[in-house]
């Protein structure tokens, strides 16, 4: 067939052409997706590219100081450099090698009481949360976030054409069963919960937990249980991991918080077997796996160094005091887990100009609660500068936050707004 | 609001329940998304599930026997294990590491002869066909693949929501300009080009790749070009990257062919800057960024071994021979490119049935021509194996096909199909 195509459509251009031409012009249609184009932009890199000068210190970034523990790295970098075989180099299984898939197995077993699920091992949190989407997702789907929600899973959302549908938290920033409920219609295929929560920091435990299991179980929704700061957890609260009915239950997991692994890229999911096809044929097709020498390390890491992640949350204690002190009059609660606290920008402000301020003024980043569905507020992350540096960083947020409750908005240049 | 669905949505069940739990029951909506089930399945895995068995040798992957450069794997593993810094554990630029993207920008300048353009460091080249598909496709828009395809090309359209159109080749497995513009409609987004190509072997060479620009150009629509095997070339043919239209020209290129890193999971893209946006929020929230350490790898090895492709294509050209000797009677066209013959299957068989028959009675493995839209036919790889194994494999190979040809389908057993 060679047909020429005399209807315009939206956003074409038609113009006839020669016969050893094509017919059809399109002026329009060399732009970006507007899925891609209507998604929330990479709020991290935007914020460290504005404000990110020398001397500035950053409360902003999701990852902490700490080095991973010493002798996993040795012995998966040595073991390549030793080694004569192509193997490590080579394509692996795309549901992960075969020895960490071992090991995460023994772990979900014991430390999460998760059993008889499937197991694939992902480049990430971010990337296991795609491969999710796009396993129990239709186009026009909607899947319900708490707000503050973690902005990649919004971005996901947007991508993969899933309709994102968000749920207030209740005043501890804990998910609101009440809420959620009332948010599930007919194209619902699952829930979102984000625990210890980024940003909000808060931990539901487990009586929470099951009323959500509950929930979406009566409702016939999928729970997806993202668990990236299963660790970090204060207070004496403890972690639960949804397993009331694993049928319905996603939980992600990643090595990039816990043993910080963050710049290897590997994590894990645990979900029913009805979506291994599915799983299978998405790992293949995105990441293909993840990078065989970081499952090594993460093999390691986890059988040998099961204590490394609470001494890594007990490490960052310091830190959560420090900054704890500073923002506790501008805190709703004292939340227990991840590193972060998520508090109300003093004085009124607006969160971008706030963030602004605070980076301008006071030479410390923090991120817009905007950029988690909730303006006003600010996310501080504790855990990304030794305790040496972050009491210097902590005095610069004390003065900021000091600043913006004293001199109100429309006293202070607010116009040149971050945007 | 706290609403009841009385009117069942196709695969709901309602139910009314007490008012304190969720009045909608849907029992069927815990089951894989219809994008997943209805996405081809994941074909090497299946195949090396059901047919590697001790014994079997594999002309099926798309890899070869070659290792990595050995100076880049020991400068950036000992650079990690001597290193104090948290650095190369930690998250880096979503777009890439800053000296990988300037030795890109190098190799790009002086080996593809492209400039201009912004780089984008990828987990691979089919993570990086996935970022260009949401960055410059919406739902229901139409991209032509041209057959025979690469799989994953296809899963991943399929994934992201996007209408698969098919262009048949030319008789020597080229792209054919003639069928490609016949399948160009106002919904159509882009084409994708794979050379050297895989399956098929063929390269498009200058002339043709400039005339599919100027096709894409006229009918205003994208090229984008895999140029994953952009090294693999025999017979004296040349590689050319299309760079006649820029701004309309998306080139993706990876490490794990050329410099056998596959297992480290690092590709990269080149792209106007009119995506820049989109690809940043896409990468960061698939898989954030390709794993540091390999990108420490393959900025050594672009800066140094910049010799290491072209050799390794040479050293595979024994495999290629002794392949080639076998599979003659049964080619259309001895291809010039990437490590892959594409051939009939012989004795008017399946290409399951031949597949099954070759893996189980000649302990040869090959991918059937179904995986790449063309019945009929079988890819076989020459890269896989060392020479030594590949001359047993070639000859296990030779016996398969020969008794393929003379003992017709009808006579064989062939009822177990592969399916």
């Amino acid at each position: 067939m060679d047909v020429c195509f005399c209807l315009p459509a939206r956003g074409h251009t038609m113009s006839r052409r020669g016969s050893d031409r094509s017919h059809c012009i399109r002026k329009t249609a060399l732009r970006p997706s507007d899925r891609s184009t209507s998604a929330e932009p990479a709020i991290i890199e935007k914020l460290h590219e504005d404000y990110m000068k020398p001397g500035v210190l950053s409360l902003a970034a999701g990852v902490s100081y700490m080095k991973p523990p010493r002798d996993c790295l040795s012995w998966a970098l040595e073991a390549v450099l030793q080694s004569d075989s192509a193997d490590p180099h080579r394509y692996g299984d795309v549901v992960g090698d075969q020895n960490l898939l071992e090991v995460i197995r023994r772990k979900l077993e014991t430390v999460n009481k998760l059993t008889g699920q499937e197991i694939m091992v992902t480049a990430g949190a971010n990337q296991a949360f795609v491969n999710v989407l796009l396993s129990i997702t239709d186009v026009g789907d909607e899947v319900i976030l708490t707000k503050p929600y973690y902005f990649s899973h919004l971005v996901a959302l947007q991508l993969c054409g899933v309709v994102p549908v968000m749920a207030n938290s209740d005043p501890e920033l804990k998910p609101d069963p009440i809420e959620i409920k009332a948010s599930i219609t007919p194209k619902t295929k699952a829930l979102v919960l984000v625990n210890p929560g980024n940003p909000s920091g808060s931990v539901a435990e487990r009586e929470l937990v099951e009323e959500l299991e509950t929930l979406c179980h009566d409702a016939g929704i999928w729970l997806i249980s993202d668990e990236a700061y299963e660790h970090f957890l204060y207070n004496s609260v403890a972690h639960y991991s949804p397993s009331l009915y694993p049928n319905q239950v996603i939980n992600i997991f990643t090595m990039s918080k816990s043993y910080a692994l963050a710049g290897w890229r590997v994590g894990y999911i645990s979900y029913p077997k009805i979506l291994s096809d599915s799983m299978l044929k998405i790992n293949d097709t995105v990441p293909t796996h993840a990078c065989r020498t970081s499952q090594s390390i993460a093999t390691k890491a986890l059988e040998d160094d099961g204590d490394f992640p609470a001494v890594h949350a007990k490490e960052l204690e310091r830190n959560r005091d420090e900054i704890w002190r500073v923002v506790e009059k501008y805190a709703t609660v004292k939340t227990t887990g991840a590193f972060y606290f998520f508090i109300k920008a003093p004085g009124g402000y607006d969160d971008l100009d706030a963030t602004r301020i605070l980076a301008e003024k006071y030479n410390v980043l923090v991120v817009p609660g905007v950029a988690f569905g909730m303006p006003g507020y600010l996310r501080i992350s504790y855990a990304g500068l030794r305790y040496e540096v972050m009491k210097t960083a902590a005095a610069c947020l004390e003065e900021g936050l000091l600043y913006l409750s004293r001199i109100p908005p429309e006293r202070e240049d607010a116009k040149e707004r971050w945007d």
